[in-house]
């Protein structure tokens, strides 16, 4: 007993100790504050809710670096899209792309959706707010969402971007595009911030693991342009980090 | 062009493609109805909320085959837990494991954080009701919970559920668990039931992925009387399964 009396020699300590996992488990301040839950009225227990939107602000001097101690917590792209139809879809420019793309991320495989395009960036990075934000969304087979996002600043000319807007649906006929490569919208380092958030468009669902690439790539500014032809701001405000973790996984590679 | 024309030949086609891929992308009925989102006044957006509580009515014939083919979707438990200690919350009849007790979960790390009793089970799984159910509540580093949910039948005496009764505090006077064996609390085979949910107590938060597993352990009759001295019926009512997918994981082993 002796070893462990610093810890489980008393009743202060202890509650400290119980209220401190409890708190880790949960990562909500209201566990700590709730006592007995009345089974007899469980219809009117309160449900926390909208406490992990998103988009955030992501600071590298406000992360917890993510060491890299379980199996692989790095983003791996496998295969390049199928054939993909890119539409206005009246809130953004959108890309559906077809079955058979998929990313393992932080060791679970997810299977790409659609990616679109938000004007200035939704994320804010390093204090940092850009013109244009990638969001590629991935779903795996129990429901989960993972969304990577690509920042981009203005510079030299992006081939894949002018692609994707040639071929933006107007009156309903869709001109496909053929095996669009998905890395030429990827950075190529590919360190990320990694937080658990939200759609950021409505129903806001909280069922996101969001994967933010600090590294941007570029589009010129006759890009930019053509993209605000469609839409000059279709931004979501930031919401608040609340006391969510944000993870810093930075890549060894280039 | 010809080869995609079953596809890509029409606007009544493509519309559908379109909103069965934007389904898939958010798994929620809500996005269909969604057109035009007003950024103008996006603080009146709606959340939805509520729609992944916990727990649910489990059955294998209404589960999809979880397949193999991502990379390892077994549950795996590493090492075994550190010492605890056994807490009467007023709630339920909880052990909170000091650091060191880990599990890998669907390709993800998770370390065990307490662990907890529920009478009658909350799940009902293939149509039947469990005297008790225990969850082992895990969480990964980015905050993700991961409760794996254990049934108990009457049988045979379960000499590690004994050891937990014997050391309940009742006067704040802690006698801690030495190295408690977590594995005596599981059955032989991991097959699981698997789906996103909530906390089912207070706060609620849906943050957790759930893993049920089917094959039942024992207690015996006078150790279920024993748990029932403390508590009777500290179990949330059935929650309504929505659209979700739940996957079941079989094991081949024992």
């Amino acid at each position: 007993m002796k070893s462990t009396m610093y810890f489980f020699c008393g009743k202060a300590l202890h509650a400290t100790l119980l209220s401190t996992i409890m708190l880790a488990g949960t990562g909500s301040a209201a566990m700590a504050e709730s006592t007995h839950f009345d089974y007899a009225h469980q219809a009117e227990w309160n449900q926390v809710h909208g406490d992990r939107q998103s988009p955030i602000a992501l600071d590298v001097n406000k992360a917890t670096p993510d060491l890299d101690d379980d199996a692989d917590d790095s983003i791996r792209i496998s295969g390049r899209t199928s054939d993909a139809v890119v539409v206005d879809n009246t809130n953004t420019i959108q890309v559906n792309v077809l079955p058979g793309n998929f990313a393992t991320i932080r060791g679970r495989r997810f299977q790409l959706q659609q990616f679109h395009f938000h004007t200035p960036s939704e994320h804010v990075v390093n204090g940092k707010r850009y013109p244009l934000e990638l969001h590629l969304v991935y779903k795996a087979k129990n429901g989960r969402l993972a969304v990577i996002g690509v920042l981009f600043q203005e510079g030299a000319v992006n081939p894949a971007f002018d692609a994707i807007m040639r071929r933006v649906i107007r009156a309903g006929r869709a001109e496909p595009m053929r095996e669009f490569d998905i890395s030429q919208l990827l950075p190529a380092n590919l360190s990320y911030f990694h937080y658990l958030g939200s759609l950021t468009t409505p129903p806001l669902s909280q069922n996101v693991e969001w994967h933010v690439l600090p590294q941007p790539i570029t589009l010129s500014s006759a890009q930019l342009d053509d993209f605000h032809r469609y839409y000059t701001a279709n931004s979501r405000a930031l919401q608040p980090r609340n006391d969510r973790e944000v993870l810093y996984h930075q890549e060894t590679k280039p």
